[in-house]
């Protein structure tokens, strides 16, 4: 037996989030699907973060264990022809039977984008979210200084999370812009349900003025979902990267 | 009377292209059915730039007569709550009646995007042209010093093309990379039919080396469709501006 580990793209666009689940077709359903047909196994991936759905990835990552042949970095080229075009294997690997995408230490990186002009962009509709008000992003990235450390992001996590701690440890936020595309870059040890997103919201509130900078370190102190701002559209997320 | 001016951008992933045909639906025809139920006229709007199927715009350029009372710069906030969320009219303005959008002179940009990776991009498969193999880009630059200039650029028409001359002028031909992405980007006050996917597609065959960069040269001097590269699939080419 072997362990593969795979680095995935995808538009989550028309998918109901990663996790297998009844209502609606998931990424994680089409893996084990085709990755079944392929090595004529019952294949379970495991998956290193669970995506809600219409946020997208760059390089989310699985593992599954498997009895074929086929060496690990030739299981991309075979599964990707028969993968829909809006999810991509750009890597693959035989790793260590011991390693777990959830349980191994790693550094994620998500991307928060947003197309902040008079009208959407057609082109760029899909992975990104439109602000019509023009955004102060000298007082985003001030408020944007609190998030770095490790806090209890209690703020910032959806109600109804099942986690038993809410402490977590974010590394960097940065806030990037190139004509009208404002980019949140925030790279943590790991993330609650929604947390980026919550992030992203709350620094839009900030940036259109609703709220002064220090909403946000008032907000994490609250330890209270209710003081910090609303999810931002799940349309807006990437998930860039894992590293291990 | 008088006359708007709209600047449109769209995804041509779901259009037969611009110009209002039978076979199916067309950014031309959206246009026209919104503006005519909007203003309560019947609106013909005339393009500038009659893209093709599954090519994309940030700024193409139309224009209609009206009677209505509408200021000029509000149709676009006015139409856009009624077209699809892949066309979107980024700018209105009124102009001098005798302006005409083909026969204004006029710059026009387009840039055709190819991803040269092992494998595509999922968040970007609508927009880019996925190629393999690595492309040798100083090759490209090379071949693509070529075609500058006023030329007879009929080995870079398709043929059937409906026109008396085909003398046209190319201003500039840059070829920008950024990671795996590699844009070429062309500007000129007017192109053939296909001119600028045949051009990607010639300079394509220089990139992953099947031709030399003197290919571009023999290609124009040959005055031969048979003699350039094949034509690009539509959906790497966007139409960025049209400037009079």
């Amino acid at each position: 037996m072997k362990r593969i580990k795979l680095t995935i793209s995808y538009d989550g666009t028309n998918y109901c989030g990663w996790q297998q689940q009844p209502n609606g077709i998931t990424v994680e359903e089409v893996l084990n699907r085709e990755l079944s047909k392929l090595l004529n196994e019952d294949i379970h991936i495991i998956g290193a973060s669970r995506t809600d759905s219409g946020v997208h990835a760059l390089g989310n990552v699985c593992v599954f264990d498997t009895e074929c042949r086929i060496p690990g970095d030739k299981v991309s080229y075979a599964v990707n022809r028969s993968l829909p075009e809006d999810i991509v294997v750009v890597k693959s690997e035989e790793v260590d039977l011991d390693f777990h995408p959830r349980y191994c230490d790693s550094t994620k990186t998500y991307e928060y984008r947003i197309w902040n002009d008079t009208f959407p962009l057609a082109t760029n509709r899909l992975y990104t979210h439109h602000v019509h008000d023009k955004l102060n992003i000298e007082a985003m990235r001030e408020a944007a200084k609190y998030l770095p450390g490790e806090h209890d992001f209690t703020s910032f996590c959806s109600v109804g999370a099942q986690v038993e701690s809410k402490v977590r440890t974010v590394y960097s936020v940065y806030i990037l812009t190139e004509g009208p595309l404002v980019t949140i870059r925030v790279k943590g040890a790991g993330f609650l349900y929604n947390m980026v997103r919550i992030i992203a919201g709350t620094l839009l509130l900030v940036g259109t003025g609703a709220k002064n900078p220090e909403f946000v370190k008032e907000a994490l102190e609250a330890k209270d979902r209710a003081a910090a701002g609303p999810t931002a559209p799940a349309k807006g997320l990437t998930l860039i990267k894992i590293e291990y």
